[in-house]
């Protein structure tokens, strides 16, 4: 039995249907249009159809957005990057799409979810999962639960302040956030800087063609450029941080990191390692830090599982 | 129908009978025997069988213990301070009190749990408990339900950092946790430091007879010393640093702060709420901050709380 998700992203959307097993058996990208929240919705469901027409029917259909949601209900209640607010897109989406059963969830708690059931979630009861890509967001499993909170915004480890003497500014308004301190922007920042304060850095840069970010970064990290493993060193320093303030008031067996930053996860993971060691008391010390097992499409099977409820959750 | 309840502190310790309305009928009070926790489970034991002589049986001995419990089974796995490793307290007490049903649990768990039951907690599903004193400890409810973790360490708040530039080393081996900048051993070693720079600060609490300690320097802020309230709105940010940082993960309705270092609230709480609201993300600000609506005895109440389980965990 197929089942339907959608993964509504901020820039793009990805319609797919899933098989048992997991497994994407076909799906779409589209862009997402953020002017128009109601229009977007009836072209996924017009995406959702025509997948459907052409591999077989789904009964079920799991939703991921990027912003806080109501997942009792199915309302996304707050996306403040796009305006969007209080839409209920479990009613949006069961009219146009015709499918009796809806599951809205936010995208990085679908992340924890799909992990969780397909990847290396399956051998943790307690994990922490982080999504570590232009910003940083999170979502906590404890005892086989996703945590939500009071309001639904358990898991804002993103804003966990990690620097206090030289703290950045972070789009939240706040500063020293590890948002502001650690995720892709803060690398492509603090890259861009290393670029303007060494111009031997920045000559080696545009002599290998490399952009001045977090990929450039990376590059000249890997063969051994001392600048760039030292921006990747600090972003770690601030991962760290983070990490092992959850790590203190959790109790986790893992921290399970996606996201497009971890593509230089060889590049964070040893000062990473070192600074959770540090920050965290000793009775903590097992716990184990690592490379989501789902792909670019973790999003999209986390809303798969969510259309999938286990039985102990049915 | 009375319950048993003993409350064993690293220093002193309470035995009691609880009655079903949650007051203390009766209670002693002796040292905690740090040296030999056998020979003081026979004491504890021995106290009980006083009580209920001259007070009434009780069938049911809820038990705190300051250190990591394994709850399902009754054992103490490790109280660093005293020694104490892997001691079966249940089949210890069991055995001398000839008590059936008996419950051990880490006494800040306890605490959370009689602020749950009989305290602010009966308004919330979802608080955050902290005992700053000495150190500083925590316990998470989510969803009703008190986070234990992987290995029964969760709600170590005590231990996130909360300075990184000038951090002072705590005792679990670290540097800048919220135990070694804002509990009532940083306040005291604030007072000390603020008396020895500044002599005019010494004089003041020499001549009004007050200890360089946080009880003197509490007295000093109260009445309107700028170098006291100084030290107090020093501890306060620590606090709110620690505080913001659960928040943040977790999304509780409440914190509810308890431990002689709360005597001071009043001092403390607008610079440490301040510091919350500018260190947690906008949809969090609807958290409030708390004094417990319990007294010293809060353990004591929490170990009964843990020998009479609701009928939902019964």
């Amino acid at each position: 039995m197929l089942v339907g998700a959608l993964d509504i992203g901020g820039t793009k959307t990805i319609a797919g249907l899933i098989d048992g097993q997991g497994r994407i058996v076909a799906q779409r990208r589209f862009a997402t249009d953020t002017h128009d929240l109601y229009a977007h919705l009836h072209a996924c469901a017009a995406a959702l159809r025509a997948l459907m027409r052409d591999n077989g029917s789904a009964e079920r259909l799991g939703v991921t957005m990027p912003g806080m949601v109501d997942e009792a209900r199915g309302v996304l209640l707050n996306a403040a990057f796009a305006g969007w607010r209080d839409v209920d897109v479990r009613a949006a989406l069961a009219q146009q799409t015709g499918l009796a059963h809806i599951r809205v969830e936010n995208d990085v708690n679908a992340c924890a979810l799909a992990e969780q059931r397909l990847g290396h979630g399956r051998r943790y009861r307690h994990f922490i999962w982080m999504t570590v890509s232009t910003g940083v967001g999170g979502a906590v499993v404890a005892d086989g639960r996703l945590l939500r909170g009071a309001w639904h915004c358990a898991g804002e480890v993103g804003h966990i302040k990690v620097e206090y003497a030289q703290p950045e500014r972070c789009p939240c308004g706040g500063f020293g956030c590890l948002e502001a301190q650690g995720s892709g922007s803060a690398i492509t920042r603090m890259t861009r800087e290393a670029a303007a304060t060494q111009p031997a850095f920045a000559a080696r840069l545009a002599e290998a063609g490399l952009p001045q970010d977090g990929i450039g970064c990376a590059m000249l990290a890997r063969a051994g450029d001392a600048a760039a493993l030292a921006v990747y060193h600090r972003a770690a320093v601030y991962l760290g941080r983070g990490i092992a303030a959850c790590v203190n008031v959790l109790n986790p067996q893992a921290v399970v990191l996606g996201g497009g930053v971890t593509g230089a996860f060889d590049l964070l993971y040893p000062e990473l390692l070192k600074t959770v060691e540090m920050s965290i008391i000793g009775e903590l010390r097992g716990v184990e830090i690592m490379k989501t097992a789902l792909g670019y499409e973790a999003a999209l099977l986390g809303a798969a599982a969510l259309a999938k409820p286990p039985p102990a959750e049915a």
